[in-house]
């Protein structure tokens, strides 16, 4: 997605290590106009799929799937990362591994929010690894709901999570997929 | 807010303790077009307020948040939860004493992304002790913004939160306020 790339070229910066900041409008300033362009931009890749609910993650997914949702007009259920075990059986639970933090921690969603009637459209910010949209994936699948396949905003496609989940027959839509970067070449996008 | 109030009614599930479960659409699973409706209310109560920034804290408050913000066509920052002591000098951090899991914790807002030149209008989902919103109120005063008010989508009004901030001289526009709850009474609302 051009509008999003730009964004990216212009106000993202590089670090090293593979480490791009883009939270001047994505993930800690939240550019709402910039969002309701991405959730057109998912509305149209999975129109006709009768999605009736989106499913993401706190906290940086949030913002995003909650306008994406206007343009699905569903509710959005974000999964909560637990970092008690939860003592009643009435939730979901997956485990994420998270690279950024060197630790594994658990993320739940109640039951009473996502089962077999739903359709589901998982949105999240960034596909790096897939630890997140892998915990999430599982989720779906232990609520019984009919996963129609996920929406990115950003990909890491040089990391091997977007392909692994490829590779399981999961529809991924990233709308701006990053092949290589660093801080003397900036950002180099998938043609 | 007749029609949050009736939401509440309706949907809310009231426990002992003083505890309000309104996970079903307002903060696990998201109703956005209830949401559109309360941004169209704090637009309505915030209008020719010049708000350039909207402030709200991580997680549940994103979503209310994201979509108020498309009402005054500003960007909505959050701010996050620290775990870990952060090195850099490049943010502004007050503590909020969680209720609910009995610590206390810093949040963190990046400098970049609140200054002087902002008006910001706080939004949060819930106002009971005023914890968050008083940890809130001390990010704007530290980064030099001005403070138009707050906007809260359910305020306990049994609990001191809202009557201490107000005492301040903060503006609070709650669009339900409780007035006492129980198992037994249900939810009754202030007049």
């Amino acid at each position: 997605m051009q509008l999003l790339e730009d964004r990216i070229r212009r106000d993202g910066i590089v670090r090293e290590g593979g480490i791009l900041k883009v939270d001047s409008f994505l993930n800690h300033q939240m550019d709402v106009a910039l969002f309701a362009e991405l959730g057109k931009e998912f509305a149209r890749l999975y129109e006709g799929t009768q999605i009736n609910k989106i499913l993401t993650i706190e906290a940086s997914g949030i913002g995003i799937a909650c306008i994406t949702a206007q343009q699905f007009g569903c509710p959005v259920v974000f999964a909560k990362k637990s970092k008690t075990k939860n003592i009643a059986g009435d939730v979901y639970t997956s485990k994420v591994e998270s690279f950024t933090h060197g630790k594994v921690y658990d993320i739940i969603v109640s039951k009473d929010f996502l089962g077999p009637r739903d359709r589901v459209l998982i949105i999240d910010d960034f596909l790096a690894n897939g630890a997140a949209l892998t915990g999430l994936i599982a989720l779906v699948k232990e609520s019984g709901a009919t996963l129609v396949g996920a929406g990115i905003a950003i990909e890491k496609a040089f990391q091997p999570g977007g392909e692994l989940i490829r590779s399981q027959g999961v529809r991924v839509e990233s709308l701006a997929r990053i092949a290589s970067m660093s801080p003397e070449t900036g950002v180099v996008f998938c043609k």
